[in-house]
């Protein structure tokens, strides 16, 4: 009697006891404790997936689904570099917990968007939408929206198509409109009734823009003319002027395989380096006149030409059919240094913050490439789904993202 | 008898519980879950302790004891930022752990020390000393040494004092011997057997240094004469190059009330602003020819010159008797737009990642200040132990800290 009666005050207490020691302890087993600013974030294109990985140890964490369609997805962090803000095509957001490994939030804001930035403070998200056109403000901790910016009305009578949006400092943010050849600057400080300040007429059919990493200009890259838009938020009294004249597809129509990423440029010392469109170049333009001072050749039309951090050597991948290698070029001297074939259609390159590594995402070998970029060496081979765009955490305190 | 029998139970097996579940509380309820990206250290000289503040929140987290004399401190941040390394005067190297606020290592290295740096890839701390002179290598981990490299006999036939060590890309440190007129550039790939690459007659007694923010160059301040020496490190061979000539205490004798820790320079734009020794001036130099081209008046003798991250704007704090006042310097003009009293001995500033908000320390007044960059206004005020250097965690992911 008296052992039923402890047996049965052992089950009472335990019954008692058991949700709160699991909780506990699945709380601390299923997340240990560590810091987050040296994680990332690499999308897999194909199966709606992201990989969480340690950029410290080369090695991947963990694997969130049901993320959508990543066929063009980037990715913002918040301040403590805890979440990420993952842009899907489809318009939806994103934001997963990088420690914890879940997706905590996700809102359905267009149906067809093309990236978006988080603001100076880490407050505000704003989604830039192809359909319908337009920025969208959201609180960045709850993905609550907080306003609905239509952009200009598009010939067409639609709200135009909105890219490059970038954030720049003091919760601003920079976009063009595709669709109406202009560039905005948004005020985010009261996010719930932003300011537009607008820039009309700075050239036909502004396709992608980024920010310096000062936040100080925004360029807008042009599809309908060659050259490309300027603006100068110091002194944006001045207006929006055209650089670089003979950039763009020139008078000789060449095929190209894959319009450049204008986030891929790069200030490496005191030079822009950038991808020629359709040629088999990298432009180098002075980063204070902005005038072009050289080309240097590469095998392929170029995607993504990415500095390293320190500025010494930039790296290049190539539009189909070149885009199983990658090129070295050695800032000084520009001139390609090495070049390397390090798998089937390499779509992104990713530094670690101060620039020991660099890692590569090989789409059709379903790998990522972890290379040290003292020796070149392949430093590790991590497996991952048809993997694109590779996003580290450090970007969570960097401006122009 | 049964209750007996049942409280009985109830007490084993609670005491067999117990601890358990203590370990599990304590272990989530001590650490939450957090990111480490928006975290920072906050210097109390008088106390030998340090404050873990969290910059988003503007909020105090914890405070760490047992660091030593911290009466001239620096701190640098492991990759994933989790981990601050305390310099102190007295020649210790403190680990803290800024999630679980704990002390986790403390190696006395020497007697007399001036801070240090890690190495890009966060394997090697550097700690450069006084006394005994040179350079030691400790394993980021461990904190074990990893090479101790005795720098340049001086006059005296006593190691040199070592002084401005700052990381560069590819696991490298650069540094000036005060006492040998030197400056050395360590490659610490493989840290048991550091490279050391010297560079002779620099100039007289180099008293500090920096690096620019990619890396690239390394500049001392010369204390025994005018001018500075420049290192190009993509053109070491090229060797140091003397440069701003006119910069230093010059003919004039002026009394200095605090030498100007160089690491407050900074690059705005296109310009370096530094500040003048003796005089109340801030000085304005071009970053490609380091050749002086504007002075700007300010109301004391500069301490610490620092430019908003967005480098829109540059921050200015004083030696004594003006060290209760702090000017901001609008970059385009080059003029004062604002000047600030807000407290007793402001001894340090520190910009968030993103530059909305500034945290100065006033050591007089046993306060932090948190101010907003866009309206001046203070945000918060939060109590301290006679604070001064102010470290936030986004210095994780920067080279030349």
């Amino acid at each position: 009697m008296a052992g039923s009666t402890l047996a049965t005050g052992q089950r009472t207490l335990a019954r008692l006891l058991a949700p709160l020691l699991c909780l506990a302890l699945a709380g601390c087993a299923s997340t240990p404790l560590r810091g987050t600013g040296d994680l990332g974030v690499v999308i897999e294109r194909a199966s709606g997936s992201v990989q969480i990985v340690d950029n410290s140890h080369a090695q991947s964490l963990a694997r969130v689904q049901g993320l959508g369609d990543l066929s063009h997805a980037s990715v913002v962090f918040s301040p403590d570099a805890r979440y990420a803000y993952v842009f899907g095509r489809d318009g939806a957001i994103s934001k997963v917990d990088l420690l914890t490994a879940r997706l905590v939030q996700r809102v359905e804001q267009a149906s067809n968007s093309i990236g978006g930035a988080i603001s100076s403070d880490g407050r505000v998200i704003a989604a830039q939408n192809y359909s319908p056109g337009g920025v969208k403000l959201f609180d960045a901790d709850s993905l609550a929206l907080l306003a609905s910016v239509p952009a200009t009305t598009g010939a067409n009578g639609q709200p135009s198509r909105v890219v490059g949006l970038a954030d720049l400092p003091g919760k601003r943010f920079a976009y063009a409109l595709f669709d109406a050849d202009e560039i905005d600057v948004l005020d985010a400080s009261t996010p719930t009734a932003p300011k537009i300040q607008r820039f009309a007429h700075i050239g036909k059919q502004p396709y992608d823009g980024l920010a310096s990493g000062d936040g100080r200009y925004f360029i807008a890259g042009l599809y309908g003319e060659d050259g490309l838009a300027l603006l100068d938020s110091w002194h944006a009294d001045a207006g929006v002027r055209r650089i670089l004249a003979g950039y763009g597809r020139g008078r000789q129509a060449l095929p190209v395989y894959k319009m450049p990423h204008l986030r891929g440029w790069s200030i490496a010392g005191d030079y822009a380096f950038l991808p020629a469109i359709g040629q088999h170049e990298v432009l180098v333009a002075d980063n204070r006149s902005w005038a072009q001072v050289a080309t240097v050749q590469v095998l392929g039309q170029p995607v993504f030409v990415m500095a390293e951090p320190g500025g010494r050597r930039v790296w290049v991948n190539f539009a189909f059919p070149d885009n199983d290698k990658v090129q070295v070029i050695d800032v000084p001297t520009r001139q390609v240094i090495k070049t390397l074939q390090p798998g089937r259609a390499i779509l992104h390159m990713e530094f670690t913050a101060r620039g020991d590594a660099v890692w590569l995402s090989s789409r059709d070998d379903n790998k990522l490439l972890v290379i040290d970029t003292a020796s070149f060496e392949v430093r590790r081979t991590l497996p991952a789904l048809e993997p694109s765009g590779i996003f580290f955490s450090s970007r969570a305190s960097r401006m122009g993202m």
